[in-house]
C-alpha cells in the first residue's frame, strides 16, 4: 500500500474556508462512499464543533425547526443517546422511534416504515438495522438526509469517524501511523468502517485476530495481517481492541472466552509491545476480562471516554454538513 | 340518505376569519361529537398547517411553552410520532409515555394514572388505549385537552380527519363522492370514525366485507352495504382498504386469509371496477398480499403516503384548535 | 428527641436573599447529606417554582442550553416524567435512557455506563437504580451533577421534599407537626428518605407497620414506633401511606394481603382517630383495597394529586439548584 500524504486538516488546504464547502452528499452510508478529502472535511468540522458538545459555547441554532427522527430497529443507548444529543445541541426537533415492539411486530416492512416516517418530512434520518445493506435500501426511498447508525456487519461510519477524530486529538495527526484493530474482525461492522478509512488516508492498517474471526480477503482491506498479538500489536501507535460478541459464539467458539483472554485479550504484557505512546481505544460496551484487561480499559493511555466524547462532535458535524444551516427541504 | 351541501371551506361561510373561531371544544374525542361545520373547521386549519409540517416555512410558537404528553397505552411507532412532530412543530414540550411497562404492571388504574399525569399540568393529553371508551372516561378525570388517538374499536378521529384531508387534496371535494370502505368493518375504529365523518360530509359511503366482519347495525352507519367487491367498488371515487387484524383471528378466520385475498384483497382487477381516477387509500400499517396488493398499493392511485403527510398536518390543527396560542390553563 | 424549632421559610432567616445561596452541594444522593437549612432551601425555591410548574408564568429559561440525562435501571412512568417535565419547563435539553434492554443486557457495569454518559458532557443525570448506593457510586466517577431518583430501599430524596413541601402548603408549616408513616417501613426508600427529612425538621415522627415489616433499629429513626394503626394515628396531623410491594410477599406474606388491609389498609374507621383536620398521602402508584381504601384516596382528606403536582415544582426547584443559570461546567 502505496503511502503518500493526505492532507488532514483544512489549513493544509489553500482555498478552502472554513465554511467547508467540500461536503455535498445527501446521506452518509458508509466510510467506502467518501474520498479523503471528504473525510478530513467531517474531521475538521467536528473538531470546530467540541467546543459545543462540550457546552463551553452556547448550542448552535444550525438545525433549529429541522427534525431528525432516530430509526433504532435494534436498540443501542449509547449510539443513540449520542445522535440526539448533538441533534439536539443544534436545535433540531429530535424523535425516537424504537420499531421493536411496535410496527415492524405487526410485520410492516422496512420500506413501508421508511415511507411512513419519510411522509412525515423529516429532514434526516439516524437508522441502525440488523441488516447488512437495509440503511442504504431504506435510504433509496426516501426524500430526507439519512445516517447510517450502524448496519448488520457492514458499516458504522460515524464511529470509525470519532475513532479518526480521537486519534487526531491524542497524535496530532492520523497519516502515518500504524494502527492495529484487533479481535472479531469478520462480524465487526466497527473493524470495517474504520479499516476504510484509516486506508483512505494512509495509515498503515494492522488487523490481528485469530484465523476464525478473520474474514475472507481480509488482505485487501488491511495492510497486514496477524494471528499473533505479540507482533500485530508491535510499535503499533493506536491499538484498537474490537468487543467480542461472545454471545454469538454460544459453545460454538474456538478458543474459547478463557482461551481468547488468554490470547487476544489486551493486557499489561501485550500492550508493553507497542510504542510507549501508544493509546488504546475500544469502541464500547466492553467485555472486561474478555477482550480487555481493566487495569487497560481504566489505564492512562485508554482513550475510551474521549471516544465517546468525540462521538457527540462528530454527529454534530454529520449533521450540519448534510443539513446545511437555513437550507429548506 | 338525504345530500345537501355542506360548507367545505370556510371561503364559502362568509363571516368566518382565518382566526378559526368555530372550534371552540376541549377534547378531540370522537368525530361523533363534532357537526359538519367543526370537521370543515378543523380541516381548512389543517390545510394551513400543511406548509408548516412541511417545513417550508418555520415551525409556528404557537403551543410555546405548553406540555403535551404522549400516553400510549397500546404500543404505535407511526401515531405516537405523528403526534410527537406535530407537537413539537408547533413548540410544544413534548413527553412521551408509554404504559406497558411501569405503572400499569404495577396494577394503578386508568384512574389514577390519569390523575397523576393531570397533575403534572399538561395542556394536553394524547391518549392511545386497547378498550372503546377508556379515553373519554380518562377526559372525565382531568383538568386539560384530551385527544384520542385510537380508542378500541370505537374511534380514532385525527385519522378520519386525515383521511378527509387527502381526500379533499386530491379530489377538490369531499361532499358528493362515492367512498367504499373494505375489510375489517367490524373491529375498526378507522371505518367508525370514517364513516361518522363522511355521513356528517354527505359522502356516499359504502362498505364492502365478508358478513362475519360485519358489525350488528351497520345499515345506520353507511349508505350502502356490500359483501361483493366489485359491486361495492363500482364507480367509487374513493377505496379505502382497512387493515386486517388477521393475528386476531388464528385458526377462527373464516375465510382464510388466502381466501380473503382472493375475495377482498384490492388488485388490479377488482380496482377496474372503480371510477378512473379512483384513489386507494389505507390507514397503515399495511399486510402487503392480505388486504391489498403491493402493486396496488405502490402504484400510481395509492394516496397513502399523502395520508401520513397529512395526519402530521391535522394533528397540528387539532392541537392548535384546543390549545388557543397565549391561553393560560 | 428534642424539639428545637428549626427555621421553615427563608423569611425566618434574616440576611438570606431570594437568591437561595445556601444550597451548594454538586449531587442530590439523599436527605442524609442535607442538614435543616438546605432542607428548607429547597422548599422555598420549590415554593417559588410552583407558578412555572403549573404554566402560570412562563417557562424559566435557566436550564437553557444544559443536558439533562434520566437514567432509568428501572422503569417509572411518573418519576421520569416528573423528572422530564421539570428539565423541559426549565428549557434543559433532556434525554431519556432507559437501561434495561440495552448496554446493561450486553453486560456492561454501571460504571461504565456512568463513563459513557459522562464523556457525553451531561449536566446533569437522574438516575433510579434497583441497588441500593449505586447511585452515588455512580456520582463519584462523573464530572455532572447526579441526583438520586431512587436507590433500592435505601434513598429517594425528591419524594420527601414533594411530601414535605406538600405539607407544608397544606399545614402552614412542618415542625411540630406529627406525621404517621404507615406500612412497608422495612423495604421502603420513601419512608427512610421522610424520617430523615422530618426529624430533620423537628417533626414528631411515627412508624406504624406489622412487625416482619419494620427494619432493624427503626428506633433509632422515628421518635415512636407502632405495630396497631389506631395507636398510631391517634392525633397525626399527617397519615403516609406506603405501597405494599405485594408482589415481592408473593405467597410468603404473613399477614395475608386481606388481613393486612384488615389491619394496616387506611379506611374511615381508622383514619377517624387522626386529628379532624389529618391529611392523607401516598407516594404511588396505589394499590386500592390493599393499604389504603378507595374513599380515602379520593375523599375530601386526601392530597395525594398534591404531591404530584409538588413533585415537578420539587424537581425544578433541585435542578434550579445544582445547576445555577448561565454557569458553564
Amino acid at each position: 500500500m502505496a503511502h503518500k500524504s493526505p492532507p488532514e486538516t483544512s489549513e493544509q488546504q489553500p482555498g478552502r474556508s472554513g465554511s467547508s464547502p467540500v461536503f455535498s452528499k445527501r446521506h452518509l452510508l458508509g466510510i467506502a462512499d467518501l474520498n479523503q478529502y471528504e473525510i478530513v472535511d467531517l474531521l475538521d468540522r467536528a473538531e470546530r464543533m467540541i467546543p459545543v458538545s462540550r457546552q463551553e459555547r452556547k448550542t448552535l441554532p444550525t438545525l433549529s425547526g429541522k427534525t431528525q427522527i432516530n430509526l433504532f430497529f435494534e436498540p443501542s443507548t449509547r449510539t443513540q443517546g449520542s445522535f440526539e444529543i448533538a441533534g439536539k445541541r443544534l436545535g433540531a426537533l429530535v424523535v425516537n422511534m424504537s420499531v421493536r415492539t411496535s410496527s415492524v411486530t405487526k410485520g410492516e416492512t422496512l420500506i413501508d416504515t421508511a415511507s411512513t416516517l419519510n411522509a412525515m418530512q423529516p429532514d434526516v434520518l439516524v437508522v441502525r438495522h440488523s441488516a447488512a445493506g437495509a440503511v442504504e435500501l431504506l435510504s433509496q426511498k426516501v426524500g430526507c438526509s439519512v445516517i447510517n447508525a450502524g448496519d448488520g456487519a457492514h458499516e458504522h461510519p460515524t464511529q470509525a469517524l470519532l475513532d479518526a477524530l480521537t486519534i487526531r486529538q491524542h497524535k496530532g495527526r492520523i497519516s502515518g501511523l500504524t494502527v492495529a484493530i484487533c479481535g472479531d474482525i469478520a462480524n465487526s461492522r466497527v473493524a470495517r468502517s474504520n479499516l476504510l478509512l484509516l486506508n483512505a488516508l494512509n495509515v498503515r492498517t494492522r488487523v490481528v485476530a485469530p484465523k476464525t474471526l478473520l474474514p475472507k480477503g481480509i488482505e485487501d482491506m488491511a495492510a497486514e495481517v496477524f494471528t499473533d498479538m505479540h507482533e500485530g500489536l508491535k510499535d503499533a501507535d493506536v491499538v484498537m481492541m474490537l468487543r467480542l460478541q461472545h454471545e454469538r459464539f454460544a459453545g460454538r467458539m474456538i478458543p474459547s472466552v478463557r482461551e481468547y483472554y488468554h490470547f487476544y485479550g489486551l493486557d499489561a504484557e501485550k500492550l508493553a509491545v507497542a510504542r510507549p505512546d501508544a493509546i488504546v481505544m475500544h469502541p464500547g460496551p466492553m467485555n472486561r476480562g474478555v477482550e480487555i484487561d481493566p487495569s487497560i480499559a481504566d489505564g492512562p493511555r485508554s482513550v475510551i471516554t474521549d471516544q465517546v466524547e468525540m462521538g457527540v462532535a462528530v454527529r454534530m458535524a454529520v449533521l450540519d454538513a448534510l443539513l446545511p444551516a437555513g437550507g429548506t427541504k
